[in-house]
């Protein structure tokens, strides 16, 4: 679609002019996500209060033009892209922390405020935001929001759909609505608030932000345990977990990553192993030695080669640094990749693992491995190079197998990207068609006209 | 409402004679529930199966005829009550524990499974379900859910909305949907998922839930601790939560409960304290340790008059039977109660309670006051006697006073007994007018008819 001048009269009389952007270089770095998906928006506009939303959303919809709302384009399954043209809304001038509240525990934000700038800025205050999704250095946390992002901490903390409290949102008509409180106390209306958090954009956009915080754990303790066995280590988990320690984090990396990033690192990496387990545990002095113990020990009795608790926050540093690697070393070694998200029973991790080596075997591909193994989150990552036909029929061919994987092992779609554009066309195999049918009603009565970020998740 | 012939006839066509009742004592067992509001139906069903279930909702709606579902009737919000007659679905014989996985951590039961039998049944395999609302071996899992009940536990392990990964229900439509899955996976529908819990029966009848299980903590210990100054036990709460520990449950029970429980236990409560403060703490034996004397020495640091930590469990359960006896000891006192359910930031909490004291004053009541002070959630309990006229006008202005001050103290309506009939006519002043209207607009797409439980929650 070309939007009318019009449209773009009608945009302009309403917003101040530098916030709406239509040159060909916005366009474009406005047009893709994380993913290699990308479509080129009609026009993009940067607001910075509610009302200037309101009044966008008004426009478009008055014109019948499409609306995508953006945060940082970190997104991994295409939500962001404005697939069908149109409006590209980006949030990312709407970045103000609006309150901090120490002694309600709460803090309002913009959508637009990265999360890591939340994070710190808490902190400094002895205060703890748990929901730590992988980009938290560049995504927002309305974006963290509409995806219902987690990360590696959610294993002990939960993720973002359980620390929002409550949300401004700018519905198809314009109008704005608060939803939830500003406190920890339950409002009537918490189904609701919960609707559009992982709504992707489609059903309003967000425009604030209050979530609860927790006070910071005073310590954190690392304990590394590296598996000839896959199977051993994926034994590991259930018996600490059984053991009534519940890990921060509980990460795994197969071999396949293991070896990307010690050509990348050089750190000394237990690269003969078949898997490497990083998991962390906090709360005050005592209670940290005494998990680091716990959690070593059980590492040992369920037959780890090496294991090695970080007792400082340096050596600590060290080993997660080699997990954080693992975007950068892929990269070094092929110039795209497919991050797949499956999420499958923890017991049913092993088999998992196997199935994406057998499927990196028949597709002749490298697919390195890594993820929350505490829940059963996993990423193999399709190592490929887009130029490259041939290759690129396999990495979609293979992408297909473990997404069939994972459903024969009970798991699901998306683990903590969405679904975007690029799983919505295995909604239908993954949810009850009830329950599609459910989903596509709600959406028609809160966007009769179908302009908030169409061709998105069950479009 | 009467219902005719015809439609007593269809229902009865498509049910076993013994799901449908019509005489007087049982209309009369299902009209009411734990308020004092009550009102007839005009025909009990008691449907075993989901397509038994499925059948009377296309008979109701066929009709035109109300629907309301009902788990053990222990709700405090008159959610339960046919407040415009037609079909009471009582799910009480829907009480089949489906399974209990224990690889898996998840358990699917029939929605008329009482919360009690369900953590019995977990329990004796080494696992936990941690919501515990208080009417736990009255109350059902479907009406927990419907709902969307806490209880003390829920301060350190969340309520039923973090516990919930799947639910059937069936629509208005009579259609059968299948939400979310039976594993700890994240599906795609969750936000739809999320919607239907504390939705109070007014979206659709749960007839399957699939819950997450976490390991059964090994050990438990209490501390009881109480202060001649109701601030200095809201200060003890602070700090024990600012320093890292997250109790399991944080109980308060105010002067005048003391008195009212101590007058029917005789067990030396202290019955001079402003407050007494009753703290669970679990884990395993050593952290249990560290917990009971880190809690002990802050309730002391903060000014508790008496501090004592029950090293057993038959002193712990010594402690936690004065919490428990409240309402008994209430009844011994006065024949009825309004339990109000409000919930206050956790520094509002002193000033509350001196609200609820002066309004006490003001009406000439007796209003005990106890509650989960760790999350700010107060029940405020009106003693009183329906059949003195004049009192209960002062109830009836005491409770909207308590409610008003509430609100002034950035409270919310409702902390876990939910909305129902007694405080919808509140919801207008508590939620924004946009998100009212959405909610119903939702309501109206799911069950464009209004039969499911009307004159509730927004209606």
């Amino acid at each position: 679609m070309t939007v009318t001048a019009a449209f773009l009269a009608d945009l302009r009389s309403c917003l101040p002019s530098d916030q709406v952007l239509t040159s060909p270089e916005d366009l474009i770095v406005h047009g893709y996500d994380g993913t290699w998906l990308d479509h080129l928006p009609d026009v993009v506009v940067v607001p910075r209060t509610t009302a200037n939303v309101a009044a966008i959303v008004q426009v478009a919809c008055a014109h019948g033009v499409p609306l995508v709302p953006r945060g940082a384009g970190s997104g991994l399954a295409g939500g962001a892209v404005p697939a069908c043209g149109g409006v590209v809304l980006s949030t990312t001038r709407m970045d103000q922390i609006l309150a901090i509240d120490r002694s309600s525990l709460i803090a309002v934000v913009q959508p637009g405020v990265v999360n890591a700038t939340l994070q710190n800025s808490v902190e400094r205050l002895g205060l703890f935001y748990p929901p730590d999704p992988a980009s938290l250095n560049q995504a927002t946390i309305g974006g963290n929001v509409a995806t219902s992002a987690s990360g590696p901490r959610c294993l002990k903390y939960g993720g973002t759909k359980d620390y929002v409290v409550g949300l401004e949102v700018v519905l198809a008509s314009g109008e704005v609505v608060r939803l939830g409180s500003r406190s920890h106390q339950p409002t009537a209306d918490h189904h609701l608030l919960q609707a559009f958090i992982g709504s992707e954009g489609t059903l309003g956009v967000i425009t604030e932000v209050a979530v609860r915080l927790i006070p910071k754990p005073e310590h954190r303790g690392t304990v590394m345990a590296a598996f000839n066995h896959l199977e051993d280590a994926s034994d590991a988990v259930s018996r600490i977990l059984i053991a009534g320690v519940v890990p921060l984090a509980l990460e795994m990396m197969d071999q396949v990553t293991l070896r990307c990033v010690e050509e990348y690192l050089k750190v000394g990496l237990p690269i003969d192993s078949e898997a490497m387990l990083l998991i962390d545990v906090d709360g005050g002095t005592e209670a940290v030695g005494l998990q680091v113990d716990l959690v070593a020990d059980v590492c040992r009795a369920a037959g780890a080669a090496i294991v090695q608790p970080a007792a400082s926050d340096a050596e600590s540093a060290r080993l997660w640094r080699a997990r954080r690697s693992t975007s950068s070393s892929f990269g070094r070694l092929r110039p795209n990749k497919l991050g797949e998200d499956i999420s499958v029973p923890r017991s049913a991790v092993p088999t998992m693992v196997r199935a994406v080596q057998a499927i990196a075997r028949e597709y002749d591909l490298l697919i390195p491995l890594f993820g929350h193994i505490g829940d059963g989150n996993l990423h193999p990552n399709i190592l490929c190079d887009l130029r490259d036909r041939t290759e690129m029929t396999r990495v979609v061919a293979a992408a297909r197998a473990i997404f069939a994987a994972s459903i024969e092992n009970c798991g699901v779609l998306s683990g903590e990207h969405g679904i975007g554009m690029l799983k919505r066309d295995f909604m239908s195999q993954c949810l009850d068609k009830g329950a599609l049918a459910l989903l596509r009603r709600i959406k028609r009565t809160v966007d009769p006209m179908g302009l908030l970020n169409p061709g998105k998740v069950f479009d």
